[in-house]
């Protein structure tokens, strides 16, 4: 019952068994080698992008920060979610990597901007001239850490403000697969069809020990990009160990099944609590994650079955009964029916 | 009838001697002249600080960004309130000198943060562990950005709230002697009496060319300050020009007879736009600034008569001529009541 | 007969065994892990500092850059020797991450400082107040780039000279294991017992898959380096696979058998080469790589017969038959006597 | 008897009546006022360059630090001579505006840069693919901190190297004005005629308070360079009294008044000097400095009478009489005839 991130789970089997079919004998490094194009070409083939710029990064904070540098200058402001990764899970690596940029937090429920706030915060910006930042990148988070998607509709909407103030349009796809499964769409609808201008596609939280690829749709960003990651200290020497997990989980859809057994797990979690009179959600929960106010006395028995997820706002232990106290509930592509159930049961009794 | 801003008047006539009298013969450069120990001494005196550092600098945002810098790591972030020079008008400079720190933006009222505002504020941070930023130094901009001022009692409540979470305080003082003369208390009260740290002492704003002193109650960050200063190419080599500025506005009490002036101008075309029905204030204005909304006819009738000032929001020839506009009016030290009497008149015919 | 790099051949079974059984069930993230905790212990254990902060990064580079950051302020300059890695191959990754940082280089044959070229450069530095840089860190590269081996007494006099200045001397160990198996001496014998403050301890080079150390003595550093990592985005979600690499390299001395077997085999490599009159060593090879001149029609023969290496100075295909090329032949631990025989054959054919 | 630097002297009169002349009335902020568009304008004609970028800022370091920030990337390299003042006095300004360059120092005799240790130089840059820094731009020290002169031949001769390899050229001209007349040529002569892309135009050590121009060739640079320039924190609100200064020097040629004076005194001393046989000249003094070794006895008597001006390499009061130590003599435009005649009679006695 590991309901506390999709980062605590284990790498998926096939994606082990291709870091030991790499291992065999020697390879060129620093992704000079022959799995890292299969790798590079199989992105691009998933993205129908056959120009792009693939790179790939262990981490998703080091892809994310990467990118959002190669897009902008210093002197500009970044606009995200107030909820995105990038502005409150990286430590300001963004504004590292990118010497100094700003982050413009843009408003809207659900941890989604709308086209009306981002239009809102860019028409803010760049009215004073030299003196105030300038507009940079739109970053858009897919899925949201609040576990919301944005539709496609919604996405091109987004990219449309952003272009027509000539921002180029990033999305952090951490949770990629899981956005991606759940609008039953392709890779290619998700991204440049409706506006978007880089990625980062996830794997490290989708089964994958540590690998996002960055993709960016025009190859002009390639070269420089190369040599931020390199001065960024995030080029692997032995880089056929990222690309073998690319080329796994991109092998047979293996990345598409892991997100929906996630995203259907996390399905009949938020089914059975909805029953329950007593549990609130706070976002319809669309991927993989449910964040849902429940009663303390409900959080004690599931703790003490031995339940784990981050309970965000309160003490479990102490406090009345009958307070409602917020958890985030997160399933990753291990989750097994019986965990979800027995879950549920915990909580009903 | 020249109220566009306290930047665009002259340079009072006893400063400008000043600069005269320092021009003559040899002088150590870097600041191990004369003038530039007499300046510091007389800093120290003002602010009752006898083991102060004291640097100048030459602007405001110089100042401002290498303080905090100083007080600041790149992991952290600064609270300032949302209508903050720093933020709003520096370009990025503070995250450029602090290496890619962040801002959080904290509302309130009239430009002024609250104590219970800064503490949502400071409670939201660090909460997530390494992930999030750090808390880093809390700045406080007096006289605000909108002409409104801290009382002594707001300073200390602000100050006490920030150093209960081990928070340095900063004073952006680009308009200390506006805030100061009004609040008709001393450098010190208005300062580390109150619990603020650092501050930027501004001149350039009230009658100097371009100076400002950068001003630590805690020596222990002179070195380190001058250090950055040289790195960020603010160390005048002809320092004694500095030095001039400052010892003539210290001299007897010159800065704080600009500021009366400036504020006292200020407060007769405040009281003579407050009997005008079809204007309305947007904030009580406390030292040498007034937002107000006037009808575009009004607008018309002043520029046509040769008044400057900036028109925030919206095209002053084009409209109905019952429209609100939203005008920002400065008087700096050289405004005149002759000036005063004649935009009052133009408004009111 | 792979003799490119020691990053090109593959991880030890015994690392990829350990990753297997990492990769049971649930494990708190971002390094929370029990494996961890086991990792952090055994790497204290094998420095015997009990008190050392450790914390694990995935490249060399970043361990170098973030523990050089630390110990830097960015008006300082980095003194390090003109062929250390942080200088020519790292993308100006420490000059990022140190924000600005200068690197001083150090003159000395074998690419080794001498305590006299140390302490030239040292003194070179910091002699124009704040108008230059001020002194840093001193980096020490063991084995260095060229193979050769800084003796203990060697480590000891530089780290004399650097704290002499007030400087704290970091080693780089991309291949610490090499170099302390050459000199026959224990970790602590290595470092913190001959004056070194801080050490990347290398594990990529040396049969992991991507691993390093980042250990500092005095563990006032650590909860710095731990934010200068998370915002480098070098900490990794699923940490217990960094984990289990170092705790795999550390039971029962595999790191130490690993680097025995690889100069053993570069030791045998260079005893065949020195037999052969038109071989000519450019230093003499005391860890696992030789830099060493040999004939252009050598080098074809080798090139011919599948030997792969890098050729530094020259067109292998086109020349002279006996113009003389520079080679960098390395050995990592899977390097067998029979690739070593088969290439020394082929040379003396 | 001043001879310790070019910014001990007094600013020219003609100067300070031309900053008490732009101090009547109000003035647009920012340099959007009539004497900065002068000032601009008198500039490209100095320089022949109808469309040159031209920008003030007020120091020497901050105009060569932002040039080249706005030339290079952060992963390059750029290229001067060891003795250049961006490498020595400017504590990593050059390093901290451009995000963590780094400078790659250039051989050669009297402070200047030679065709052959440049290229050099560049070929043993961008060798290692991403891992070591790419090439940057070229910053030509005119005249140099040494006191000497490239020829234009030179000049173009280092440009030539340069734009082969395609990196662009700067010039810190904080002493251009005395290079200038010392080859009695032009602006446009000394710069984009023989391959210059950008230069700092100094005027604060030629009789200025602190003024230089930033000057681009191709104006391309300039919006980014305001914007540099901005969050830098060196736009000045009074602008005019920057554009006054440059106004000034540019009327009637006074920039080279001044800068024949401080030559021709040099000239002077030099003369004076060499004809005592216990003088040693470390260079040919060719603008308005002078490094030459005379006996200690010598430069007591000089102290005693009042002469000021920098040892470099030793105690004056302590040591063997006829002990050789190096003096540094400058000469700037307010140097009298008397001071020269004075000096060289209390030398030769």
């Amino acid at each position: 019952m590991n309901f506390a991130s999709d980062n605590t789970g284990p790498v998926h089997p096939k994606v082990m068994a291709a870091l030991m079919d790499a291992n065999q004998g020697y390879a060129l490094p620093y992704g000079a080698d022959d799995l890292t194009a299969q790798a590079v070409a199989m992105v691009r083939d998933v993205f129908e992008a056959p120009a792009a710029a693939v790179h790939l990064v262990s981490l998703g904070t080091a892809a994310n920060a990467l990118i959002l540098a190669t897009l902008s200058d210093p002197w500009q402001t970044i606009f995200c979610h107030r909820h995105a990764h990038i502005h409150e899970d990286e430590c300001n690596a963004p504004e590292f990597y990118a010497a100094g940029t700003k982050l413009t937090l843009v408003e809207g429920a659900d941890a989604k901007m709308t086209p009306d706030s981002l239009r809102k915060a860019l028409e803010a910006e760049e009215t004073r001239g030299v003196h105030g930042p300038q507009r940079g990148p739109v970053s858009i988070t897919q899925a949201t850490e609040r576990g919301t998607i944005y539709t496609l509709d919604e996405i091109r909407a987004l990219a449309d403000v952003a272009h027509a103030f000539g921002c180029p349009v990033h999305m952090d796809g951490a949770r990629f697969a899981n956005a991606c499964v759940a609008l039953g769409c392709t890779a290619a609808d998700m991204t440049w069809k409706v506006g978007v201008d880089a990625v980062t596609f996830g794997g490290t939280k989708n089964g994958l020990m540590a690998v996002e690829a960055a993709v960016f749709f025009d190859p002009k960003h390639s070269w420089e990009f190369e040599l931020r990651r390199k001065r960024g200290a995030h080029l692997f020497s032995k880089h056929r160990f990222l690309a073998a997990q690319m080329v796994a989980t991109l092998q047979d859809d293996l990345w598409r099944d892991m997100a929906t057994a996630a995203n259907d797990r996390c399905g009949e979690l938020a089914r059975g609590l909805r029953q329950m009179p007593d549990v609130a959600f706070l976002h319809d929960p669309q991927a993989n994650i449910i964040f849902a106010r429940m009663p303390r006395a409900m959080h004690q028995k599931l703790h003490r079955a031995g339940a784990q997820y981050y309970v965000m706002d309160g003490d479990v232990d102490t406090g009345p009964a009958d307070e409602q106290l917020l958890a985030r509930l997160v399933c990753d592509w291990s989750m097994t029916q019986e965990a979800v159930d027995a879950f549920l049961s915990v909580a009903r009794s």
